[in-house]
């Protein structure tokens, strides 16, 4: 894997800044004979596109992708699939005050420390404008694996969690907030816009649960299914912690109260429990994959808080440009496309060894 | 990355099974004039061996490596050093019985999912013996980057937290938990030989935390540092979760509270917090690299738990090998090892692109 | 390196068909802080393009290449770096004859027999047109080596070699052939001409040196430096053959004829011959690297050939599109390229391990 | 591919030093369930190892290769593949007068410049003895491949050539040159003995062809099938050229004369000519995969070569260890190692992406 590039079989590579021309992806080693379109991509980056309701960022993107190869009359051909967004909504004079200044939370100084310089214009490569590429990507992995359905949706914000029993999987799309649960999606309505209001931010945990995963995807040591999906997950902006199954809760357990047993099924075992979140030694057991990742609250904030310039004088810095409340909203499609991108990496590294 | 190989520019390769003859590592991309000798590894691995004490399995395995190439003279010359532990104490027979049956919880079912056998012994390749060849790659890590301090414990076993008021660095290694609370130290003491005694396992938190990480590790986007951490720790075995700095706490934070401010420091920003654990964007600012890895309780009971034979009939299993009562006790110098490997690694990856 | 992605630290991934709507690259890992701009990479796309005179094709294609990422206000970030270039002359209409048809000596069969479709516009991914986008990022990585000259010339066309003792590097830009012997050119201008008007085509022998290169690249044993250029020139469209030095030459030789001797020099030894072209043990001498590649005459001719459509039954082939009559013309910028971003590579990761 | 590791899909990692206590390879991706038995490698390991007739150094290596790891019950699991041999004959003594001399041709002094040490002892890594995993490896790799035969032969010693009209496989393993023309073989035994008394070296070509592959292998444009097999074949210590089909040769024919008419045939095309060498558009075509490989004379001659020491300063070496007068006879088996593990690479690779 380079630098900009993620997967072993499936790779996708992406580039771009949040105010340069365009942002795109090289999808390589897609298998040939898919049917492919631009439309089979853009509903999935209209689900993650700014400026839909006022719980988001107000920046205008269409984001109409283009596919500009891989794909000849119709059909994947195998060869590299080039995908590319033309920005078209970039204010960069929103940025002009912090040319010489560190966003506190943001990349700023980090990229400055490394690279030597500064793209102060939103952000630049960290921005989490990149994002969506993933989700166009992701958009083609899926078609790799047809025989699995994956499922994001906000856990928690700002700490208010779903309640399980009120889990419907029809509700998510029903509301701006990808919630599960019809009343926790109406607290997050008062919640989010109060701090939409404030100029403060919230953070969110999203959950991923994908199902028809056949046993055996997941290479150990080192490829592992959920090292790969801990990788991915941990790549997207904001994101600071990832759990398999459940996770740190796992770790609250003891050994009686974490098995999955396992009984007789009709085609392969039957679990009694899924604490594993579906992966046993890196490999799939054939149970729902499931994830959880927790993003943070972004660090854009009207709130003045304590920086410094690149010369290294005391300063503070507000954040006015247009920014999420609360990033995990926008991430939710993110993390589906990324499940989508390992698992159909898997399948072909899968493939590749055991035939 | 390989299937078995993880790293970029500081690649390390394991192989073996738990009871074969030997298990090894092959270190690629160690700068040469590094003074290396078998002495320099053997205290790690003295650290993570088993047999130590009524708290970790009671095979014994004296882990003494050897060093088979990439050294001359006491000095690394830049070619790939293989290192080699002999197995010595496999007891096969403990494991007989399970030769037709899937241990719940394990990998077994998975690998023979995947590969379509069952190495029965001791887990095969999934048994976490592979880690002692981490533990030892990690060492030569840790001689590529003498700039940066490790340091893991055990902040919590069965739910038992440490009191960071109690937070003592030099009763690490007093206590055969390395656990940095002397009183928590007392009360796990009870607890775990309570499970041990049972025949249960209990679930840990390991947290680590690097020291001397210079600002610009890491590489955007899909070489983060967090995200190669994510991965690295996610495969050790049992882990299921990884966080990096206030991880799922995070989500529960607005931006104020979640705030990192700078102020100016001396030798870059000086930070008034370190909510982000010393990574910003993928890249590290300066501050301490810190991350928290949840183990979950072995799936090695006494207990009997439902299973099925690889006919796919129902069956129970109890494990009578020796096992570990709590994991995530012996993982505590594998994590501290992946710290290692994957700050060294990025290290090497930083001189490439940055000189 | 994944198959479309050529490289190890400095990686570049190309995409694109013949006859799609453009074709581009993404140059990842290029290091931060050199100046970048589209006039630095033009000037090679241009000693490169088609259509320049009767010897090449008469495809017209400006190939304007535009920088959609990783430069920001004239400087490379380090973040990747996306070329694009639109296709504008594509007659696609010249090849609706043998969308049923195989070309032979053409990938054609290959690439059905590989991903079952038939890509017949132009040769598809197959085409020439891909190198291209080796040039251009070829431009950018001569920016990472600025201590290297690297000069390529034609040194044969059908079997009709230049005279060494008539070699004068400023000739070579002065013919259409790249040929640094004013003597050969002359007797060329009537080969190929001859072979133009005839609709056959011409074999042709590119010899490449770069100097300035020192002592030390190149990384035992399967990041060879030889082995890198063998690779990447192997795999520009038309190539049969690498030679590193004297290459088949030095099969000819025995031990004395074939040495190398070294003398006390001032920086470094002198040699007092080169047979080796500056590579022993895989790694850089500080003497000049040489190489010679050889393009198989392109099968797109005029004359008949035996061939069979994609339904199996016999046919005849004769090539009607816009062909070149002797490809290692415009393959010599490109086997320039190909040792401009092999050299500035392993630049980089000599770096790395090395410092 | 990492500096160590060769292959994609089907990777292999070698380490050691000539004279170190061991050298060895680790073998990753290896699909499950194929029979695999220290019997199984032995002979190929036999059919290169040094000390066997006077034609070859006389370095006396049992050469006993172990199988530590990846095989349970006679059967491969998936898992890495370790394989080791133990050094037995290492008479460092021979060695002790270049401890501070570059011996001309040979990588010493590239070596040093690299890794800034001296591991005199044989050459250390670069020595042609790694070479003997390549062997063991390809023994593993030709199960993964069993329709493929491959046949390497030495075509050319010092200038002098088989006659193609008395070509006769049998005959290759019966002389000590793997010579297929009985006359030839009759030739050089004069050729390389007189060589080898008078502390000569010559060069020598191999060929190698593989039939059984069947049309699809190799995936354009960086991981083409003469990309990697050039790669591979040019890595092998003394190679200096690599040809496919026809090679340089090609250079020198027209488009007619060049031509591979296809006629159809009862499986896939039948071919009238195969100047390709079973390969375009970087897969292959079903023909059989053929290549050249040229040999350069080894450095190691009794006639005394201008030198420099570590220090600067002149002086002479003549090279008295054990040395083959002729590394390409032994490099015979290599080759066709290399040709396994690139075919047997591409099969799984071609695998993953089209199924």
């Amino acid at each position: 894997m380079s630098w900009n590039t993620f997967g072993r079989t499936l790779r996708f590579t992406t580039w771009g800044e949040s105010h340069g021309p365009a942002i795109g992806a090289v999808v390589d080693g897609c298998p040939p004979g898919l049917a492919l379109a631009e439309e089979d991509i853009q509903p999935f980056l209209d689900a993650r596109k700014p400026g839909q309701n006022k719980f988001t960022t107000q920046r205008k993107e269409p984001d109409a992708v283009r596919i500009l190869s891989g794909v000849f009359e119709g059909t994947t051909t195998g060869t590299p699939i080039s995908l590319l967004i033309e920005n078209t909504d970039q204010r960069s004079k929103d940025y002009s005050e912090i040319a010489n200044t560190y966003r506190p939370g943001h990349a700023d100084y980090a990229y400055d420390a490394k690279y030597g310089l500064r793209d102060y214009l939103g952000g630049g490569r960290s921005s989490a404008r990149e994002t969506a590429m993933r989700v166009a990507a992701g958009a083609v992995a899926r078609l790799v694996i047809p025989e699995v359905s994956i499922l994001a949706y906000v856990a928690e914000i700002g700490g208010d969690a779903v309640d399980p029993a009120n889990f419907d999987a029809d509700e998510i799309a029903r509301n701006p907030f990808w919630c599960p649960d019809a009343a926790a999606a109406k607290r997050w309505e008062a919640l989010v816009d109060e701090a939409r209001k404030a100029g403060s931010s919230l953070g969110a945990v999203v959950e991923c649960v994908a199902t028809g995963v056949p046993a055996g995807w997941g290479a150990p040591i080192y490829a592992k299914l959920d090292s790969d999906l801990a990788a991915g997950m941990m790549s997207i902006n904001a994101v600071k912690g990832v759990e398999i199954g459940d996770g740190f809760g796992a770790a609250r357990l003891t050994g009686e109260q974490n098995a999955d047993p396992m009984q007789p099924g009709n085609d392969g075992p039957r679990f009694a429990a899924n604490h594993a979140g579906g992966i046993a030694g890196g490999i799939s057991t054939g149970q729902p994959v499931t994830c959880r990742v927790a993003f943070k609250p972004t660090s854009s904030i009207l709130t003045p808080v304590d920086s410094i310039t690149r010369g290294g004088e005391a300063t503070e810095v507000r954040t006015k440009g247009r920014h999420d409340p609360c990033v995990g909203i926008r991430g939710t499609p993110v993390v589906e496309a990324m499940m989508a991108l390992v698992l159909a990496d898997h399948k072909l590294l899968h493939r590749a060894q055991c035939g």
